[in-house]
C-alpha cells in the first residue's frame, strides 16, 4: 500500500504554488506558477532517483530504470496545470500519485521489468490555450506541433512563445517515446462515485466532445436612441443561442450534456447595443450519435436564429475528440487490482476530457477514478478525502506493477 | 451665422486624440487621452478670450464676460468623453460647437448682457464609471460628490483618484454656479430626423431610464461530468434575463426600448458552467408609467427564472433618471431660431440621456439635435455631414444670442 500522508503532504505542497482566491488553485498552463509547480515536481522526482525527460511540448516524463533495457516503460501521469478557478486535486491527483507509486516501490526495494514513468502532459485544461489536452494531443498525432505553437490566449500570446518564456521547452521531439500502456489517476468530477458510495471508478469509456466557438456580429448602436426595429442585437442572438444548446441537450438525454461557459461581448458597454460576441458551447455524450446530432441540430437553430435577427454568424470547431473505449487489459488489470485490494468499485463513463483519452489512441491505457465531493470540480471548493486519494492510488500501484512485471 | 468650416476642423483635430480602431474614438472618461482633449480644449478657449474655472468633479466652465457683471451667465456645453468604440461627434459637437458660438460672436464683435460660459461636463458616457451623466448630475445634486468619487471602474479603480491622476480636479464647489440658462447641442443619435428629412430637431423631452445591474450566482462545475440536472448555471438564467428584458421592451411598445449591453460572466471557462455572471439591463422611455412598468415586470421574471433555476439573483439600480420636459421658454428660443434662419426641423424626443436633462432640474435648459448617418451612435462609423453640424450650431447662436441679450 501507497503512504497516504506521504501523497497528501505533497498534494498540499504543490497547492501553495498559484493558489486561488477561495481555497483551490490558479496555475494556468505556461504561467510563472506553472513553471514553479513543474520544478517542484522535477525536484521531486529527482529525489526519488528519477531522472527527467522533456519534449518539445514541454511534456515532463520522470523515468524510474526497469530491469529490462529493452521493455517499453509503463506510464502513470495527468496534469498538473489547473482552471483560472480550479481545484488542487483536478489533474494533480494524477501526476502526484504516480510519484507516490514510485516511491512506494522505492521503499520496499520493488524492481519491475519495464521501466516506469510519472508524466505531465502540458495544457490539459484549455481554458487559455483551446483546445484540452493540446500536448498529449499533439503526443497522440491528433494535433500538429506547429498548429500547437500558435494557438492564441486571450491576449493573443501564443503557446509557443510562452513555453519558450517560461523555459520548459525541451528537446525530446513530441511522440517519439512509445509506451507499454498507461494509466492516469484522476478525480471524477461527477458525482457518481460518491452517490453510489464506492471507492473506485473503473473507468470502461470516455465522452466525446465538441467545443463549437460561435462568432455573432451585429451592429453596435446606441441602447437608448435606436428604436426596437433598427436593432441587429449579437447579445440578443447569444442569449437565444445559449439556450438554444441548453435545449438540444435536454432532448438528447440521458447521457449528453451542453453549455455556454465562455461568453465575450464587444464593446460591453451598458449603453450600447453589442456589435459582436464570442463564445464556447459544450456538448458531450458518450454516444457518437448523440454527439453528432447535437452539433448538427445546434448549428443548424443558430443559424435560424442569427437569421430572424439578422445577424452574422461563424462556428468554429475548436476542440473535439470522439467518444473513447479504453484498452481492455488495462482495464482489467484497474478492476482486478481493486478487487484484490479489497475497494468498493464500479465501472463508470468519464464525463471529462483526460490526457488518457488521447493517449489510449496509440498505446494500451486506462484510468481509475476517486469521488469528489458533491462532484464538484472545475471550482475551488472541489474538494477530496485522504483515504479517496490513497485508495485510488493504491489501485494505480497494483494495476502497474501487474502491467510493469516485478 | 457661424463658421463651418472652422466648427469641422475643430472636430477633426479633437478625433486625433484617443482615435478608435475603426476610425472613431476611444476617448474613455479619465484617460490620458481625456486629459489630452481637455488640454487642446482649454487652449482653444483662452485662445478665444475665455477664462477656464474648474470644479471638483473636474467639470470645465470657460467664460467669455458679459456687460452686466450681476446677470447670471447662459451655459452652452456637453461632453468630450467618449464611448469605447465610439464617434467623433456624440458629445464633441455640443462642446466645440459652444466654442465656435463664442469664437462667431469674437468675429462680429457682438457683446450680450449675459456672460456665455462653454462647459464640458465630465464622465457622460458612463461607461467606464456608472451611471452616465455623472458629475453633471452631481452638479444638480442628484448625487453626492463622495458617493461620485467612490464609483469604480472595471478594475476597481476610483472616479476620485482617476480624476486626480489626470490632474483635472479643480477648487470650485460643484453646483456653486448658478445658471440663467443651458443650451446643449448634440447629434440625435437615431433615426428620425434624417428619415423625416429635417435640418433640426427641438429636443421637448427626453427618455427616462433604469440601468439594472444583475448579479446573478449559481454553481462554477465541469461542463462535462456534471449532469444536466444538477447544474445551476448561471449563464444560462443570464441568457433568459437577456431575452426577458428583449420582450417586455417589446411588449410596451410604441414608445419603449430594452437590452443588454454588458456581461461579465465568471470564471469565463470554456469548460466551466458560469458560477457567477454580472449584466446590466438598460430600459428607457419617455412615458413614466412605461418605464416603470418594465422594471418592474423584469424584476419580477427575472426573480421567477432565478427561482426556476436555482440561482442566486441580486438586482442593483446604477443609473436612473426620470423622463425629462425641457424648459418651454428655451425650447421656443430653439424653435424660433429654426424658424428664423429657415432650417426645417421638428419637435423630438431624446432617445438618449444627456448632461441637460440633470441641468434642465435646476436651470432653464433646451437642446438642439441635428441628424445623424443611419441614425448610429455608439459605434465608430458614426457619421454628420458639415452641414448638419452648422445649422445646429446656428441655431445654437441665435438662440443663445436672444437668452443673453445682445
Ligand atoms: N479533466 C478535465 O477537467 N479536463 C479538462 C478538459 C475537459 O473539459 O474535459
Ligand atoms: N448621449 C449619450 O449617448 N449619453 C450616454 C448616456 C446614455 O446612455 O444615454
Amino acid at each position: 500500500k501507497i503512504n497516504g500522508d506521504r501523497l497528501w503532504d505533497s498534494l498540499m505542497d504543490m497547492a501553495k504554488i498559484g493558489p486561488g482566491v477561495a481555497g483551490g488553485n490558479n496555475r494556468q498552463t505556461l504561467t510563472d506558477e506553472d513553471a514553479e509547480g513543474r520544478a517542484l515536481f522535477q525536484s521531486w522526482c529527482e529525489a526519488a532517483g528519477m531522472t527527467m525527460g522533456l519534449d518539445s511540448m514541454g511534456n515532463m516524463f520522470a523515468t524510474r530504470p526497469g530491469e529490462d533495457p529493452e521493455a517499453l516503460p509503463v506510464y502513470m501521469g495527468s496534469h498538473l496545470d489547473t482552471q483560472p478557478t480550479g481545484g488542487k486535486y483536478d489533474g494533480v491527483l494524477g501526476v502526484l500519485g504516480g510519484l507516490e507509486v514510485v516511491r512506494t516501490m522505492n521503499d520496499l526495494g520493488i524492481k519491475t521489468k519495464h521501466p516506469i514513468v510519472v508524466t505531465n502532459w502540458t495544457n490539459e485544461e484549455g481554458t487559455r490555450f483551446a483546445p484540452a489536452m493540446l500536448a498529449s494531443g499533439v503526443f497522440a498525432g491528433k494535433h500538429t506541433q506547429d498548429w500547437a505553437y500558435g494557438r492564441e490566449d486571450a491576449e493573443g500570446k501564443t503557446f509557443g512563445d510562452e513555453l519558450k518564456r517560461i523555459g520548459w521547452v525541451g528537446d525530446e521531439e513530441v511522440g517519439a517515446r512509445k509506451m507499454h500502456a498507461m494509466f492516469e489517476l484522476h478525480i471524477e468530477q461527477g458525482p457518481i462515485l460518491e452517490a453510489e458510495k464506492k471507492d473506485i471508478g473503473v473507468v470502461t469509456h470516455g465522452q466525446g466532445l465538441w467545443w463549437l466557438q460561435c462568432t455573432v456580429t451585429g451592429k453596435d448602436a446606441h441602447t437608448g436612441s435606436t428604436p426596437m426595429n433598427m436593432r441587429v442585437n449579437a447579445g440578443l442572438g447569444m442569449a437565444r443561442m445559449t439556450e438554444a444548446a441548453h435545449q438540444i441537450a435536454m432532448a438528447h438525454q440521458p447521457h449528453a450534456v451542453g453549455a455556454v461557459g465562455h461568453c465575450d461581448v464587444f464593446p460591453n458597454s451598458r449603453n450600447v447595443i453589442p456589435g459582436k460576441v464570442v463564445f464556447t458551447v459544450d456538448f458531450r455524450s458518450p454516444d457518437l450519435e448523440k454527439l453528432t446530432s447535437m452539433r448538427t441540430q445546434y448549428e443548424a437553430k443558430a443559424k435560424e436564429i442569427a437569421a430572424e435577427l439578422g445577424l452574422g454568424l461563424e462556428i468554429e470547431p475548436v476542440g473535439h475528440f470522439d467518444p473513447v473505449t479504453f484498452d481492455e487489459s488495462c482495464v482489467s488489470a484497474v478492476r482486478g487490482a481493486a478487487e484484490r485490494l479489497g475497494y468498493s468499485h464500479m465501472d463508470i463513463v468519464s464525463g471529462a476530457g483526460h490526457d488518457a483519452c488521447w493517449i489510449n489512441d496509440v498505446a494500451p491505457t486506462a484510468m481509475i477514478m476517486c469521488p469528489c465531493v458533491d462532484g464538484l470540480s472545475h471550482n475551488e471548493a472541489e474538494e477530496i478525502s485522504k483515504d479517496w486519494a490513497a485508495a485510488g492510488t493504491d489501485v494505480m500501484l497494483h494495476a502497474v506493477l501487474e502491467t510493469a512485471e516485478i
